[in-house]
């Protein structure tokens, strides 16, 4: 098949080369050029813009928020100025909000769209083991299902409404963020009780929890060495961001996320944002008087 | 070994019948005497009160709270009163302070001391599966070791302290809590924005947390039958208030456990108090405007 | 003075009427016809449009939010599109980055810009009794002066950026919504402890605050009459969402925002949207299991 | 009238001095003696212990916390092995439960008990300006009643039950903790948006709130002279946990004390402890990166 792909970051990138490696016919645009070129390399084509990638017909977004994808999408030559029967699959966490505008704007231009985000990191990507899920009607969501099928492992259909893919992903970043949080806390009790974290999370996740992520981002937190950032902890505040606006608009009190937004802020405010998420531990472990 | 083994409720019960079981020889106490007399069937000895059961040497506690441990140490004809070299191995979550005033107080009297929660739920009793925490001076440890053995599929040793055993329970329950809350928030989003919650469960868990207990609280607060309880929100209330107090001691600020504080007591002032933990979702989506 | 005047609510009808009682010369501008017309009577002139009523040369806004300045500025014959030297003052509670951008917006088109957001109740603006922060270029400034000291018993200027004179003004009404809650909180534990709240409001606020606004609301609160709203709910709900976005932008973290916005939202979610924000005393007992 | 006095800190000495100054017997006790002496050569009795203390018939306590409560009523010779129809009167913030116990301990004994905590610095204590909270049975408030009217300006009855008054006093000092955290967050918006702090006290202060209790903290504020303490950070923290206390026995949910509580225990974990409680600026301040 073919398609464009916009924006070639550390999940983009090998995502766009997942497609290639598939066998489809690739056309990518990346603001900066280099990205793309080493796309090129491997049988890309190259776009001179947003809009032009989507002469494709399906058109793939992977970008860092909202103000990425207004520009991409309503800039100069972007996919809403491009071809009129294009399929705009979205992949990046975006906000509900943006999600219902790019709705309601590629309706207008006789377009189609398709929210598409993700589960998992760059390497997920690399290895096409994304979990992807996707929103939107169901002709649209099948006429890019094959290319999603070459970018993940398992494509999950939420409902009709591209939004709510955007949501149920941005609740998922919510219980990681929320998770972050409670292993920073009891961690910062274990530490100040003279009792050793690493054994705390040897027994509760080995026994109780038994999952990857408290068990990754707990050694994280446990070796302290939240560089280099496997995401960064203003892109956690982001993403807590989505989910009060999500409940903002639904009238869901989520009084974790408004806990987690306070922390993640006072994160950006000691200077943390560049570095992991999960440096939040660092936040709680300094209000706790700890080094 | 011979050993006494007081507190014979839903998880006292099948503990004191493994170590039945496992051979060792077991003098029972109970407030009710029916329950003793279950195991009297299955060749247990009665003892008349919690000292006389002490006698045995090793005496094993598993009770609800530090009131009724308390009663059972320092009450009439309590441990305390018992036998002078015996070993006393607390299993109760209780709180750090107890537990420091019950290691004084044996001390004084020439007794030892062991705390020794567990995590599991009475089926992990009965199957003698639990997850053993104990903390202590090593000899008194290495001394009832062989009975926790018989008790749980691991032993972990804390440290010298016995209290830090108690606070290392009591940070795994936080985190479960945490969890429950984390969840609550999540689906009262996906409810309030037409998502089945089902499908938030399965994708996030199956693809991202994998782990037992964010799949069996979920089904829980999915099918929203939350009696019989599995545990009481009252005992989560009770085991928030111990965190916070451990927290306390040890000027360690925890926010979200002040949270899950207030939303227990909600849910005990809404009358909650007796159904199970997971109705913390109820609390939450009550507060969302939902059913 | 000459001077036209946009939006003739519960707020700006009556500062519209104090400014023609000073003896200026007004044109006024409201969506629904019929409150432009109660002021012709008084002596008012009416206009067509935004951009009319700014051909007075200063025109000011009165209205209820972000989205209703942005359609009379940069609507269909808004303020952007009216006089070419006019000075609008925009006197409306609104985000910090609203009033960046009309700042941006008026300076392009070389228009002038003064943020005057008040405090004061309807019968404040009645009473001309109002106090007025103003944000905005000295001289911007001064020239409106005249005018505002018509509408208020005093005028505070708090520097050249108009922006900030709405997050001075954001602030004071968090602490006004952080006192709802506080009240709210002690209430609930008198009645829950027996204990006549009329009587902890006069000892507390009688000997201690000594302050009109824990007056007022304690007793609005007392009365459990929550209508008619004197400022309703869902615009304490708007006014806590400034506070956070001002919070976000700055990266201050406001916990006590944060908990106010989740109560704010539980008041609409459970239908208090459209009565007074003292309702949030109502969700508190709520969640307190009282009726 | 014959009354003796336990607890000669900064706040029972001067009022002390003033039952003596009224023309009052007063027998005082102090665990250290100095403090005693200077009442002595103001024509007190020093008493050898509190139970002697306790002869005088009608004997006040005015002591740090709960603890001190504990030794001077039940410790070696203290007020409970007093006099028999002694009176006891309980002017000390202590937790609604220990009060409660102290009513139950005197009962059994044959003495009486009233608890009446009060509202007022040391200032207020030495110009006989206290506010008086009192609770208990009718005959033994009015019992001690022209004593009460000696120490301060006005006595408040709650009712029958002492700890309901011990609940008000509670109740007020929270509200007065609430007020410090919002006006420490909205603080740091205004230095973080470049606004004058102390301009936006004048504004909202001046004209909102007209409170002495604003003026003063926020002024303490301003300086950022947290020292001398007029009122230490760790008290503040051990009254919003009896506040908490009174909110768990209550089934009474309380997120700004718990949110309070937070960060005060922060306060005490950076070593503010032993500073004014309205460092709970500076907390605030730190953790959105402010100096």
């Amino acid at each position: 098949m073919k398609a464009g792909f916009v924006g070639l970051g550390s999940m983009g990138l090998p995502m766009a080369r997942n497609l290639l490696k598939a066998g489809h016919e690739i056309t990518v645009y990346n603001r900066s050029h280099e990205r793309a070129e080493l796309l090129r390399a491997e049988g890309a084509q190259l776009a001179g813009s947003p809009a032009d990638a989507s002469e494709a017909g399906i058109v793939f977004t992977m970008l860092a928020d909202d103000v990425a994808v207004e520009e991409v999408v309503f800039g100069d030559r972007g996919i809403a100025a491009g071809a009129k029967n294009a399929l705009h699959v979205s992949m990046s966490t975006i906000s509900a909000a943006m999600s219902r505008r790019l709705a309601a704007a590629h309706r207008e231009r006789g377009q189609s769209y398709v929210a598409a985000p993700v589960f998992g990191r760059p390497e997920a990507a690399a290895a096409a083991k994304l979990t992807i899920v996707a929103g939107g009607e169901r002709g649209a969501v099948e006429r890019c299902r094959p290319l999603l099928e070459a970018l993940g492992q398992k494509v999950y259909v939420v409902g009709e409404q591209p939004w709510q893919a955007n949501t149920l992903k941005i609740g998922g970043n919510f219980l990681i963020g929320s998770m972050l949080e409670a292993l920073g806390e009891a961690f910062a009790l274990m530490r100040k009780s003279d009792i050793d974290p690493a054994l705390f999370l040897e027994i509760v996740n080995g026994n109780l929890f038994r999952s990857p992520v408290y068990e990754n981002y707990g050694r994280a937190m446990l070796a302290g060495t939240f560089e280099p950032p496997g995401f960064k902890l203003r892109l956690g505040l982001k993403d807590v961001r989505l989910a009060l606006a999500a409940s903002d608009e639904t009238a869901t009190p989520m009084p974790f996320a408004s806990l987690l937004r306070d922390h993640f802020l006072s994160g950006v405010a000691r200077g943390y944002g560049e570095i992991d998420w999960s440096a939040l531990a660092k936040v709680i472990a300094e209000d706790a008087g700890l080094k």
